[in-house]
């Protein structure tokens, strides 16, 4: 069912925009024939690393989350930037910034849809090995702290629900199960 | 690091809103000091099922998503509402409404942050099992199709991209990891 577009879009409005999102409401025809609105939340495609050093261990980043008024540990992530030239450019750029290492290995791990249904926010997953320290360039706003850890550990907090953000639980999931060598399997 | 809040609210506005979201935008002082401002897209709590029938098939439904302009697979996934008095009320409700079943046994598989640093979704995973037909409830604007699958090629879907709905990809390995003889483990 569904597999072409079953909703018509009349017209389509910026309702709200900022420096990061901008929220875009269209005037529709749904799938059931009945007019309404969708109110799309436009973010720029992000990215996320499963950055793991020689001895098997994963970066993983402590900071506040002003969205949900909780501290949460998660791989290093973000938004996607017009000076990205590829994802594989701002995950390199991430990385970098947030735990102060660049990579000699890249694996693709996929994508996935966050937020869907409210969101176009697409975050690719990488793997990136063969760490060098080349410092943090952290951004001004952002105030986080790299805790190195077991993979395996990872892998239980991220079943277990010590770590809750989504695309990290999804990420060291993936990689646990594609890789069930790698330090640990789930 | 940042284990109590660093940043401090100046005041907040109600951007945007339609029946599903807000978009909060607060003026900030910065974890570093400077001032500037937060967009928030407010949004409910949700809920996602893994429902498994007697034959270890999992419920996956099939819909067009309009922010992604693709079709996709998904878990039983979908907001809470007032009507809702608990969030095992909601995800009773959604797996009535986009599958027609009803469940004899619920058993939480955590919550998990969706977007964050941008929206306040976090979703509640439950399990379902004792699947009894009840018949489908779906709300007019949905157009969505179940489709029973094994659980064990609902894993190496979730591993390999075929599913990228990021809460389906969570729920799934987690399940699969926390309960590994369940039809199969990742």
């Amino acid at each position: 069912m569904a597999e072409s577009n079953p909703w018509r879009t009349l017209s389509s409005r910026i309702a709200y925009r900022n420096e990061w999102i901008s929220v875009r409401e269209d005037e529709v025809i749904r799938p059931d024939g009945g007019r309404g609105i969708y109110g799309v939340i436009e973010i720029r495609p992000s990215v996320g690393v499963v950055a793991l050093n020689a001895s098997a261990e994963i970066a993983l980043v402590r900071q506040w989350r002003y969205t949900s008024g909780r501290c949460t540990l998660e791989i290093p992530r973000g938004g996607s930037s017009d000076a990205d030239t590829s994802m594989l450019d701002a995950a390199r750029r991430e990385l970098r910034e947030e735990c102060g290492y660049a990579a000699s290995s890249w694996t693709e791990l996929g994508s996935v849809d966050v937020c869907n249904g409210v969101t176009t926010d697409v975050q690719h997953l990488f793997v990136a090995t063969g760490l060098t320290w080349v410092g943090t360039h952290q951004e001004a706003v952002e105030q986080i702290a790299t805790e190195w850890r077991p993979f395996g550990d990872a892998v239980r907090m991220a079943l277990t629900g010590e770590i809750t953000e989504v695309c990290s639980v999804a990420a060291i999931l993936r990689y646990s199960g594609l890789f069930p060598h790698s330090g640990a399997n789930c």
